[in-house]
């Protein structure tokens, strides 16, 4: 198809596809002439990606940049999947300033509950120090999380974990996208699930309250 | 405590609370004389408050400043915390558009869902479009979300607004910072704890098929 379709398939001004290939965050067309270029549903398809990723998950293009490097990585395997996708999906919290002092792996609070919990993580893994930082916080904002409202939070979310990884397909590359972008763009979802349960909880809770 | 003291105590510079106060996002100290005011362990809160909101719930001052409306407001009962915490909570996902039709709420999957659910929740709540468009972002990027898996999601998240709720403070006031600053903060632990449970689960399923 021209780019004229393409735009209307996709549902996108002509300047954004121009801007998405500028930046390198959606392969060229087949030239099919010297200014022409044909396009196919690969570019349809990448465009909703790109666009979910920046419009709905909030990335940066720089983000964008290196989870399609993760997705149309040629190399990746079914066993480094979850690995290479866990990478991509850095940083959940803002990173450190200059200066601030790297928590000790090891010594940190998050690391010594994985290990109570007998999650199966490496201890190299940033998202252990990822933790720590959120953990900590939520406490410095007045609002800290004791240990067994952790254990608790994580009982719930290993069954969200499960609920994951069942969906999540044989082919490598069709995994790791699964895993990318469906825990990108879950997020927003549990997030919204999560505020819907708690009114949902709360009215239950007045209402038994009030017919006592 | 002098400008000084409370710098050191809440480990901001001096600039830092400047550009607070002129932000209207922490109240002035009282005056000592004509240059110079008294601060106190309200400031030192404050101060840590916005700086979790701002630096790891990545929220704009502007956000903070309606979090914080929420939290200080003396009108504020414990019937309608949970109804004005979920307020200041809102967006969740990009805002929409300009030009892009608004979900007819009635209409919409999500709402259709949440009817199912059964969950008490006003239809009119902005969060019903807030699911009804990060569940639709999800199809959009190629991974997209099945009721069933949807439903998983709930039981989970419903153990997780149980937590939620159990930790609110009987004083209102207390129970609005509770809410707001613990769902805000809480996400990012959700989320780290999604993936690492991601991992342990993909870890122990790859095991236990190698064992075979």
């Amino acid at each position: 198809m021209k780019i004229s379709e393409l735009c209307e398939v996709a549902g996108v001004p002509r300047a954004t596809v121009k801007f998405y290939l500028r930046e390198g965050v959606l392969h060229p067309g087949r030239a099919s002439s010297r200014t022409r270029a044909e396009y196919d549903q690969g570019h349809v398809d990448r465009i909703r990606l790109v666009r979910a990723l920046t419009e709905m998950a909030g990335l940066r293009l720089d983000d964008v940049r290196q989870v399609l490097a993760v997705i149309d990585d040629p190399q990746v395997t079914r066993l480094g999947v979850m690995a290479t996708a866990q990478q991509a999906m850095r940083p959940l919290v803002a990173p450190r300033a200059v200066g601030e002092p790297a928590v000790t792996p090891g010594g940190s609070r998050a690391a010594a509950w994985l290990a109570a919990r007998g999650w199966r993580v490496g201890p190299e893994s940033p998202l252990v120090d990822d933790l720590e930082r959120a953990w900590a916080a939520c406490e410095e904002a007045g609002a800290p999380i004791p240990q067994e409202r952790l254990n608790g939070y994580a009982d719930a979310v290993e069954a969200i974990a499960e609920l994951d990884l069942d969906s999540v397909a044989e082919d490598p590359r069709a995994a790791v996208h699964q895993v990318v972008v469906g825990t990108y763009l879950g997020d927003p979802v549990l997030a919204c699930l999560r505020r819907l349960a708690q009114q949902h909880v709360a009215v239950t809770r007045l209402g038994a309250a009030q017919d006592c």
